[in-house]
């Protein structure tokens, strides 16, 4: 028989041919999709439900890649689905293996990948795959929010058995980083394996299963931090898991504001100075202006030391040229305040520049840094991290997240100017890489990511001494030396990408 | 009628009287158990079950407390079930209340209480009850696990429909910190409310239910450390919550060993001096004896500074008497290696003081410090930490917690001498409190909690001068100022425990 010309057996082979084309193409397709997905480090294997039905039904797929990049973007950089990050580095980012010779860099790679792994296990990382609950299973349990601390004991809130009817009843639960027990008081003949990794109550009586179940305990038995224990229950053939969290909380670090709440007693000024005396002596006095009696500590790594007749300066002294982020660690490490304000030694106070202000901000928010503005400059940036297998990609973008709940003037943002209030105990966890010895600004907002809340409220304002060139003899050749010192020389760029990619295990910026 | 000389009718009225009064006194029991359980911190409210049979059948009871007391305590400390701490200090521990004048007292505390609300505020403190699962839910979903970074998307792994067959299903996903939506590319009329807080899937094909369900996703929309969102999956009147913890991931600082991971390279030995520059040479002579190369941080707070000829000392000046914690503050905020090496300005380095063992348990196990052994005292301690309203209340006991993995000879401890090789990033991130001027030692061990995890090798063992009499009259002269400095006076014993109190959300010792 023919049709149009075509013999029908043809068309039949035809349409089953173009058919499982298109079904192999889906199929490809939903590989590569899932390749893709399986290799993700925080996605579990999801394997595409295809419906059983008639192939010639249309089968449900997934978005396309178009649709998912206008779905899943930040400021423009597509975060999701990928299972590796790169930077779009035209002109303006940097790839930092670039950083290291090609000789070293195999070596620095094996190094690099051990000392990671070092920092891994001792945090606990990466984190196992999440516990997954089957429907319809006869229990109640706590799903999230157990925690114990190590050696303590807590009870566990929510067991309950809400299975079939049966005769007699049999319940188990497992566990592993501890011990169980229950407050019950009932004979061993109800109740087994008290104090031990495995409990379990036999009984007829449904009543007293869920009696014993409500009083449940669970005991820490070995001294560690930050585990998670999986807590199976089990009847019959269900099984229900939870988590139990092993930690220790850590330990407040609060400081006395003093019953009068002066400003003295709630924020030290911190300031770094280098072959600039005359700068620094200019900021102090305009310090005094406004704010006679606060403590300012000044680390200073020039070759003379200096004298200053200010009773509430504290003044240290450095190996010479030791550094400017050696400084800075140095200056802060010294502060017995709640807050530190750090400042340039080249800042000048003004009547803008309250400090009230910036208090305020931190005590009534979650901040842990709020930097002010510079002569109007406020220098706000973004700092946005995606995750790879080889090192994160980071990415930086002025301007700021969204607004500061409760201060409309102010925002939330990841790096601010030289000039800010910080809680002295969140910037000593973090500190200033002594490591950084010349032009740096940025490395210290990159190794505060995760660990710093940071905003900024330009309404605060604090002036700069004008760049003049001086009329001493002997100063103007300091300042001679100190800009050698301030050139931002090829050098030292090269060792702050390569210090990006070893210490903070980064690929790439842009 | 009369029984035995008993009106039957009395005997009824008696027998009601006994079981009522029997009764009464179970209630006021349980009742008494309830109250205490109910104030308890953590717990939820219990309600013990009374089966609806016959009163006079046994109704079940939880233990006494001295069963309680000898089920769950460690190390004599009864720890649960509690709603509040105490300290046994017949003798020997403090109650750090006292450390304040009776007038100043209340005004004290509500500070105290004020800063530890803008802390806990800060931590995300406390945490809400537990999430927990009723019975019988017809889902799957991820009890424990889902992590996302602020403004990043990630997929939520386990949710799938196993209810009962219907017509039609419609499941409905909502989330408060973030915005829902799936993968799986279908219309409007399948999936409503894509990119918003409240996802909705209707279809009469169950397993394309199921397909969206497998590819939902979830995005965080505001940019904010540690919160924890509860997304809430409901169909008909059934209802599964479970969390996704949004969290920023504290980015690494790694150290490189260098390609020959010479011990100079990996670690600095630091050291804080004051009135004894005799002793401070004499333990640097003993130290390049065996480590010609390593270097050595100096912080001197002496009235005069010192000039030593080694090109791999670095030497600090600070205000004279500025103190002892300051001054170890200082000291390790200028190391530039993985590791620091704690030692006092009067130890001497001998064949036994093997830091590379040190090294080797550092980078083998999860410790972030490992102390050795002056002269054989190891001086090890534990600390346990109690939980209460009004303060915690911390215990103290000489010893171990266990021997540590990998390294029998060593122990798992809270506290040890101040001869040790740290981590300097997890050194740093506590900290020594320059509020410590005299004499301290157990109060970095405390502001270590929760932290630091602290290990003891007692086989690394380093020597001490001994106090000998100085011949020299300018040193005797030294060395009597010294000890002035060195005595724990009184008021600096006060000024401790008043910091205890308030800084670390202290109640009591023992």
């Amino acid at each position: 028989m023919t049709l149009c010309g075509y013999n029908s057996l043809w068309l039949l082979k035809m349409s089953t041919f173009v058919l499982g084309f298109g079904l192999v193409l889906f199929m490809f397709r939903s590989v590569y999709l899932h390749e893709e997905f399986s290799l993700h480090p925080v996605l579990p294997h999801p394997n595409p439900v295809l419906p059983r039905s008639n192939p010639a039904v249309q089968m449900p797929k997934l978005l396309p890649e178009e649709r998912l990049r206008s779905l899943f973007s930040y400021d423009g950089i597509w975060l999701f689905p990928k299972n590796q990050c790169h930077c779009e580095t035209k002109g303006q980012g940097y790839n930092f293996e670039g950083a290291y010779g090609q000789k070293d860099l195999p070596a620095v790679k094996a190094r690099r990948q051990a000392e990671f792994a070092h920092f891994q296990r001792r945090e606990g990382l990466p984190r196992p795959p999440p516990l997954l609950a089957p429907p319809n299973l006869p229990f109640g349990y706590p799903v999230h929010g157990v925690e114990v601390m190590p050696l303590h004991t807590v009870p566990i809130p929510g067991l309950q058995f809400d299975g079939p009817s049966a005769p007699n009843y049999k319940v188990t639960l497992t566990a592993s980083l501890g011990t169980l027990n229950t407050l019950a008081d009932l004979p061993d003949s109800v109740v087994r394996g008290r104090g031990q990794k495995q409990l379990t109550i036999s009984t007829s009586d449904r009543k007293l299963l869920n009696f014993v179940l409500q009083h449940v305990t669970y005991t820490s038995t070995v001294y560690q931090h930050h585990r998670v224990d999986v807590v199976s229950l089990m009847s019959k053939s269900s099984i229900a898991k939870f988590p139990v969290t092993i930690r220790h909380p850590v330990i407040p670090k609060l400081y006395d504001p003093g019953p009068e709440r002066k400003l003295r007693d709630l924020v030290t000024i911190a300031t770094k100075t280098f072959l600039r005396p005359h700068k620094l002596m200019t900021m102090l006095r305009s310090v005094r202006e406004y704010y006679p009696d606060l403590t300012v500590i000044v680390a200073d790594d020039s070759k003379e030391p200096l004298k200053i007749n200010d009773s509430h300066v504290e003044y240290y002294s450095m190996p010479f040229g030791k550094g400017w982020f050696a400084g800075r660690n140095l200056a802060i490490s010294q502060v017995t305040t709640k807050y530190v304000l750090w400042v340039d030694d080249d800042f000048l106070f003004t009547n803008k520049t309250k400090i009230e202000r910036l208090v305020d901000v931190l005590e009534k928010t979650e901040l842990d840094v709020v930097g002010g503005s510079v002569l109007g400059n406020v220098f706000q940036f973004k700092l946005l991290l995606e995750q790879g297998e080889n090192g994160d990609c980071i990415h930086r973008r002025s301007g700021s997240f969204q607004p500061l709940d409760g201060f409309p003037s102010c925002v939330v943002t990841s790096g601010v100017v030289n000039f800010f209030l910080a809680h002295t105990e969140r910037l000593l966890r973090v500190g200033f890489d002594p490591r950084l010895q010349r032009v740096a600004h940025s490395e210290f907002f990159i190794d505060g990511l995760g660990s710093l809340f940071v905003g900024s409220c330009p309404d605060v304002i604090i002036g700069h001494q004008a760049h003049s060139p001086e009329v001493d003899l002997e100063l103007a050749a300091l300042e001679k030396t100190y800009s050698k010192y301030r050139a931002n020389t090829n050098a030292q760029i090269q060792f702050k990408l390569a210090l990006h990619y070893f210490k903070n295990h980064l690929q790439c910026s842009t």
